[in-house]
């Protein structure tokens, strides 16, 4: 399968996880959102959400939108479930999900932010204010579903839910944000640091990345 | 079951639709997000996220996150099925779905709504474009995902997809966008339209619509 990632960007982060856990072997095609090549003729033919991720399947199909891939992976790819086993640990794992890829990251993507900044004349420090505020509520709500005593967010296998949680928390550090009201989340990304399909998904890992 | 829900909501709009086509009786417990019923303390208990919709089941288990909760009737609940059978039309009602879910109403809720004009200082006319901004990309995206000639989004039968565009496409005419250059996503908001489920779901019929 052939992924068309960026190294900084959530929503690819969480697809490059889901494919090491399902064992899955890609090779990585990079578009450089700061270049705007994501707004490319060529990538916009093959993405029209002008976004990544887009994995192209063996037999050539498109996928787009991060979670959908996650979902096809669990049907479609056998070797470890990404989705809990029980009904209510499944809906609670989508929900937290579903938390940081509605309610969070959109908000605070490179597109909102050059919005933001060209549009409406707002400056780093407004940008910042804002991007705090929605990951703030967002990790409370995600937090506040997070069982105590258990391993990863739903249980002791990682899951849909540290799938968004991990890439989420790096995004979080990266602007600034004091995460020490989610001791929780904390936990289960430092859990899953651990884990060799989340360590070869880390953004500083992938062949974009700048030098250090 | 309980659904706290708001009528002009689009999240509780793709539940109720989920939950009629499901052919589950609820009852439905009005939330005023106008009113900022959503952020008291007694709703903050249930739904961290101090978000509608939020679903009671019989057993007392509190469902938030829309796309979660259909994933979940789909799994739990007999009747009509909300995802279509072969894992190429599930992986694509997934992703128009998440379109919606994710690029486009997240971005424009009231509470981003009111964090523009407030702390952003932005008036009537900057926020109708922001508005109109992300539902034209997120629209022009799903719309390029549908193939012709199917009745509904994905095949002839309505599907999650089609249950996040009915709700899309009530608020893109709330906000005045001009909804030609999305013929097919049009097409299957009017055949939707005579499906009693999606009826029996739209904002105007619910308890807590005002008077017309």
């Amino acid at each position: 399968m052939k992924l068309y990632s960026y190294w900084r960007s959530s929503a690819a982060y969480r697809v490059r996880i889901a494919l090491n856990m399902k064992r899955v072997v890609y090779e990585q095609v990079p578009i450089h959102l700061v270049k705007k090549e994501q707004s490319s003729p060529e990538y916009l033919a093959l993405n029209p959400s002008g976004l990544v991720p887009a994995l192209v399947t063996d037999d050539g199909q498109v996928l787009t939108q991060s979670i959908a891939i996650c979902e096809w992976l669990e049907e479609t790819v056998s070797g470890p479930s990404i989705l809990p086993e029980k009904e209510y640990d499944r809906v609670r794992a989508r929900t937290i999900a579903q938390i940081i890829a509605c309610d969070i990251h959109p908000l605070n993507n490179t597109r909102v932010q050059a919005y933001l900044r060209t549009e409406m004349k707002q400056d780093d420090a407004q940008v910042q204010a804002w991007i705090h505020t929605w990951i703030a509520s967002g990790l409370a709500a995600a937090e506040a579903l997070i069982v105590d005593g258990k391993r990863y967010a739903v249980g002791d296998r990682p899951s849909v839910a540290d799938i968004c949680i991990v890439p989420q928390l790096y995004n979080a550090r990266r602007f600034d944000v004091d995460l020490t009201p989610y001791p929780k989340l904390c936990a289960i990304d430092a859990e899953a640091a651990k884990l060799q399909p989340f360590i070869d998904a880390q953004p500083e890992r992938q062949p974009d990345a700048p030098p250090t």
